[in-house]
């Protein structure tokens, strides 16, 4: 199984500092020290571990560091930023994880754009040498690039030109949509596997600014002092964000609240959120004083490792039933408490990273079942949960009342990639209900959750158990395939925001890619890099 | 070779009757003659031969009968409206074919939801029997859905549960996106081989409307008229499509305005246009006479037709080179005079036919590199089609002063399928700019052009020849699938409508599904259908 969790002292490839405002993040991969066996993780080049420490850097900086207002990452080795991720180990990868990896490594990039855009931070990548494919795709992910200037150093995406498939990380997408660049300049960028100097770099909006190597550090230390000095000012103390430590057995992983069956033989998982035994915090300082022990961010984070473990561990589980076991009032008065307290960094930050976390389910290539029963507590951020599922079914027995409840999260406060609220992307059809709906609130049995929209089947004791049953035998009958690309679609209608653009479209190029013999063949391009063969091509355009 | 080209006289598969302002299009599948030989076109099932047809019947009824405002589509076979695209011609169809089908078949179903944008037309779809995969999807291409309610007709996308694909012509999108179908019950839905009769069917949004058998006829006719009736009055006389009879050769296609020469050996074509030969007529009046004959008209039809055979019949063709001949301030003084008539029916239609062909050029799954000479012509919607283009070459020689033209087209009137201008497109980073480009137009010679961000590259006399020809040659060593996923991903940047997602997101999905074993491999869902023998899949979900 793979441990996505780590801390700063067993950081292998990464060093994080902090000096007041500052953070450097420096990478130094150890080439000797790859995630799997196979491969040398020469150049600065990544892979999936090196990633995951990536990600948990981004977290404890907003969460451990809140004083921090730029970030600096650059490298700790000459001549070279980061050379992307590691040809070898994609080349030598199944399918299923090469999407995941690029999956993931999207997550974290896009995890530091919400940093960036939520949480007063400014990103600078201080390109202190050659950074090509997912090297400059981390770029890309900041706010501000600045290029060494030494005649050698340049951006490049050569993944085209070199390998025959797209830049993994949102790089396309981010060059026209984020940087703006100009498409046909774009074009003839990604073309090229050496890449852009920098002084064309500059003039084509790839980098922001260039300094000699005598004036680099120099230039970038001014940069981050003056993005420090005009961002307000941050004096808070961060929360550690302890180990989860989960029971981990093929069949079962267990967190505190939250427990991941698995049937690999069936094909089915359940995810169950068991809600909180106390009742909310009495202030937002008494939610500090309980850290990472709060229920609010103990349960999301255990939810946000169970999802990775799913993508990474799980590749047969094709359905995941989502349930919940707690005190439905309890957890919306957990959810209303995060939702009032907005102005406290702390509980800002724990909502901010629920809405990334059901982002992280949003995009899930598992089919979702929510599975409202008696006990179950579908209310505020796991209404939400609920709301992200494919479908929900929820049992209409008079005798055994059974309820979800709307909290003020569900008002916009959880967006999905493309903006829209849970509520709105299911109500497109009459724009003013979710309005209505994230309003009035209010706690909703069956018949009034049928009514009002916010379930797909209610039903009754009766037909319940079979019903659920034959849903799940169905759904596990079907492709997998047409199931991802049928969900990808169904999931996301109406308006498109940059993360959706990479996940869903990008993505799904890259996946079609992948597939292709023109990359992934036995000549493929992908294939035979490093190797004195060419590779043969198809050259049929689809 | 594919010929692109019919009139409704020879329809095989589809009886195009015009009364008034209503026009009836019955669909009657002549299942003894498929487009190729190999399956039969049982139960109104269609094929490119098939669709070719209807897309001629949606382009006729602008030109030649201005007077229609209701088109009504319906079956002439009882109990069957359609069956999608037919499954055996799919199985065993290519993977570039299917490719293009599909893209085919959008760019019809689109070109309807144009007419019923801009040609102040309503469709209906009076589906008076059951309705499957493209069948279904055809309706949903229409303003208004009527279902005969027999307990027996139903409306279905069974692509994922039956084939293990999706459905191939915007399905999925058009659920949740046009008809705004909760998501979770388009899941259900789009899962359900069977898919929904009336009364499901209108409680879902799945259609507008039901009516039993025997009141079926009267009741569309009643909602034909009384739509007719709501629309605005049109009593103009049509204009005849006349045919374009172009000369076919492997190496060449000859139009009158346009030619395509193919060098598949080096799997490069050069598609040349020429500019018109006269002054623009005096009036709109005196362009209607000139008719089909007309060159904004005809240019454009040629050029339609010559990207359709492109993606048909020149799979291995990687680069187009587009190249225009003429006198640039005639083209320009043709282009502003289509822009100055938009009140005149006939002239905007020739515009939005304009507008169609630029985007199915924006949509071609080939690279396209402009080249720009002297005594090119690239002015108004031409300089529109080099803006198409990935990059743009212009020869910088004061010697031979070479010009492009910014016409008043280019300001709105000639929209990308995501609905910004080519030229917001290309200046993203400056929005002002777009804008005053198009209000001050002006004809740029190489060295302004450059200096505008116009073109990508501008080499002197003496580097033109080398840089061109090293561009190409590189252009044509790359994976052409990279290449697909590369082009797609920087041409559309900014926001999304529903084309656009269609044709990025949903078509990249189903180029995906359609590559994977668990469809096309021999145990393919999508392989089998129709044998005795059950799917085997790969279960790993990526």
């Amino acid at each position: 199984m793979t441990d996505f969790e780590t801390h700063p002292d067993r950081y292998v490839h990464w060093k994080l500092s902090v000096e007041g405002a500052v953070a450097t993040l420096k990478m130094d991969v150890a080439e000797d020290r790859p995630h799997r066996a196979g491969y040398r993780l020469k150049l600065n080049s990544y892979d999936l571990g090196v990633d995951i420490e990536l990600a948990d850097a981004v977290q404890r900086l907003r969460f451990e560091h809140p004083e921090v207002k730029v970030v600096v990452v650059t490298s700790a080795k000459s001549n070279i930023f980061c050379a992307g991720a590691n040809i070898m180990m994609l080349s030598t990868s199944s399918h299923p994880f090469k999407v995941n990896f690029c999956k993931f490594t999207n997550d974290t990039r896009c995890s530091i754009e919400d940093a960036s855009a939520h949480s007063g931070q400014r990103w600078i990548a201080a390109v202190n040498g050659t950074s090509s494919g997912g090297g400059y795709e981390l770029a890309l992910a900041c706010d501000d690039i600045v290029l060494v200037d030494d005649g050698n150093s340049a951006v490049s995406l050569p993944e085209v030109p070199l390998l025959g498939v797209l830049p993994g990380t949102g790089g396309l997408t981010r060059l026209v949509d984020k940087r703006k660049v100009r498409r046909d300049l774009a074009d003839v960028f990604s073309t090229v596997a050496e890449g852009c100097k920098a002084k064309r770099a500059l003039e084509w909006r790839l980098v922001d600014a260039h300094f000699p190597r005598s004036k680099f550090a120099q230039a970038v230390a001014d940069r981050a002092a003056k993005a420090a000095a005009e961002l307000p000012e941050k004096k808070d103390k961060g929360v550690s964000l302890l180990p989860l430590e989960p029971q981990v057995t093929p069949e079962r992983i267990s967190y505190r609240h939250v427990t991941l069956d698995i049937d690999e033989a069936q094909r089915l998982a359940t995810l169950t959120v068991r809600g909180p035994e106390t009742a909310p915090p009495a202030s937002a300082e008494a939610a500090r004083q309980l850290g990472s022990d709060l229920w609010s961010l103990r349960a999301m984070r255990e939810l946000d490792d169970a999802l990775c473990r799913l993508r990474f561990d799980c590749e047969p589980i094709g359905l995941v039933l989502l349930k919940t076991v707690g005190d439905i009032d309890r957890v919306l008065a957990w959810s209303d408490f995060l939702a009032a307290h907005g102005d406290d960094w702390f509980l800002k930050e724990v909502r901010l990273y629920t809405a990334r976390t059901l982002r992280r389910l949003d995009g899930m290539a598992k089919s979702l079942f929510a599975i409202i029963e008696p006990g179950s507590c579908f209310a505020g951020e796991l209404l939400e949960a609920a709301l992200a599922c494919d479908r929900t079914y929820m049992l209409n027995d008079e005798s055994k009342p059974t309820f979800i409840a709307i909290g003020a999260l569900s008002g916009g406060m959880l967006p999905m990639s493309n903006g829209l609220t849970r509520l709105e992307s299911r109500f497109l059809a009459d724009p003013g209900r979710a309005e209505r709906m994230a309003r009035e609130r209010g706690k909703l049995d069956a018949e009034a959750a049928f009514g009002a929209g916010l379930i797909t089947v209610a039903p009754d004791e009766i037909d319940w158990e079979d019903d659920v049953r034959l849903a799940i035998e169905e759904r596990l009958s079907l492709s997998p395939d047409a199931l991802t690309g049928m969900e990808a679609s169904l999931r996301f209608a109406g308006p498109e925001a940059m993360d959706s653009k990479i996940y869903g479209r990008l993505s799904a190029w890259q996946n079609w890619i992948f597939t292709r013999p023109n990359a992934t063949g036995e000549s493929g391009a992908l294939k035979l890099y490093g190797q004195p063969d060419r590779p043969k091509f198809d050259w049929r355009r689809t």
